[in-house]
């Protein structure tokens, strides 16, 4: 028989409701939170348990600050190309409570004060095999990461638009050549907090015995509620 | 403030001690408890909110009994590969109570007894564009599903041995050239149990400011257990 763990409720309503936060509060993290939250990040499986992954976190350092700003600049860009790119100020996103304008001004406002998260840790990765499976030994750290943020009190966000000045960045902060940048991970107390998240019905996600094979028994918690069919051009990742 | 989430410490601990389970015993996972894990794996973040995760079950039906032998057919030669290319029967794997040993026992259990898993979850994802971090929308909806299963009393491990057979499984289960089969996992009641992982000292996956800086403050709880340095060749994915 199945022995649930004693906090089974607590650990599928965190899952549950962590959010992509982008927000912060000026409250520091301290450092025994970071350690807590890193501890469990590095709990996570690795292929082998080789542990290839390693935690660069960057607060208000000397490397940290110089990287931050570069960082900033490039979100900003990043951003400014996907509001457009992705139409966000378009159709419903000109209407201001609509789901993509409060996106819309949720990444703003990220971008435009990045430079004051709190922390910043970029999820990095050893033992690179140039497979697309290679993601396994290192996003379920960034998971663990952000739960137990989340149970901690805080929030954060994975984003990969490090990919913009990856060699300013690896030269500020001594990133040797062999060492992968997984993710760029900001993390802080939210304005605002967490709550249920949306995804699309789970029965669409699900299949049964072969690929479309219906799964007529993938049903949901009652009252949950699900982002529209097809991408959702303005959600962002929430 | 941080607000934490009132089951904080179970969900810390739930990660702590999320093992790679590889025995199983014969229990099944009913359908309820299916659904809550899965529903569970599809809070996970994507990029851009984009949800390109798919769960294929494979429990006891026709395309699903013909993929599990396969599969197991797989994962018996790649443990035999593995078991003699990482020594595991030399140095402390003669030793017949060593991490080492205990490992390549529970592995060939699992390798042996593959079809009889009580379910086989395969994770896909839509959306690939050939970059390394493409699994930043894929695995962390695989560790938000074993998390979840441990939460529930079950156990799984993610393996990747289904890229030895990948071309017959898309056949059998008729899965679309567009969709990545990213990870395979078994799941079931666990034989034994889930118990705190091991990983490296702490303070060596943590840097602080810029690469190599020494993060002092990233202290573990008392009494945590380190795999020895280096990768440990006969450690298995734990």
């Amino acid at each position: 028989m199945a022995e649930p763990h004693p906090g089974a409720d607590a650990v599928l309503d965190a899952i549950a409701t962590t959010r992509a936060i982008r927000r912060y509060t000026s409250d520091p993290i301290p450092e025994d939170d970071l350690a807590r939250i890193l501890f469990a990040a590095s709990r996570a499986p690795s292929g082998s348990n080789r542990q290839g992954f390693r935690f660069l976190v960057l607060r208000d350092g000397p490397a940290a600050t110089e990287a931050k700003a570069v960082l900033g600049a490039a979100f900003r860009r990043g951003w400014e190309a996907k509001r457009s790119g992705d139409g966000y100020d378009a159709g419903s996103g000109a209407v201001d409570d609509s789901p993509k304008a409060r996106t819309a001004r949720a990444m703003q406002h990220f971008v435009d004060h990045f430079e004051a998260t709190p922390v910043v840790v970029l999820l990095c990765m050893q033992h690179k095999r140039g497979h697309i499976t290679d993601g396994g030994s290192a996003y379920p750290a960034a998971q663990n990461l952000l739960l137990a943020a989340r149970a901690l009190g805080y929030g954060g966000v994975m984003t990969m638009w490090h990919g913009m000045v990856e060699p300013q960045l690896r030269a500020i902060l001594a990133i040797p050549d062999d060492i992968d940048i997984m993710a760029t991970i900001p993390l802080g107390v939210p304005q605002g907090g967490h709550g249920p998240v949306r995804r699309r019905p789970l029965a669409e996600l699900v299949h049964d015995d072969a690929w479309g094979g219906p799964a007529d028994w993938a049903v949901e918690p009652d009252g949950t509620r699900h982002t529209s069919a097809g991408p959702p051009p303005g959600a962002g990742a929430t």
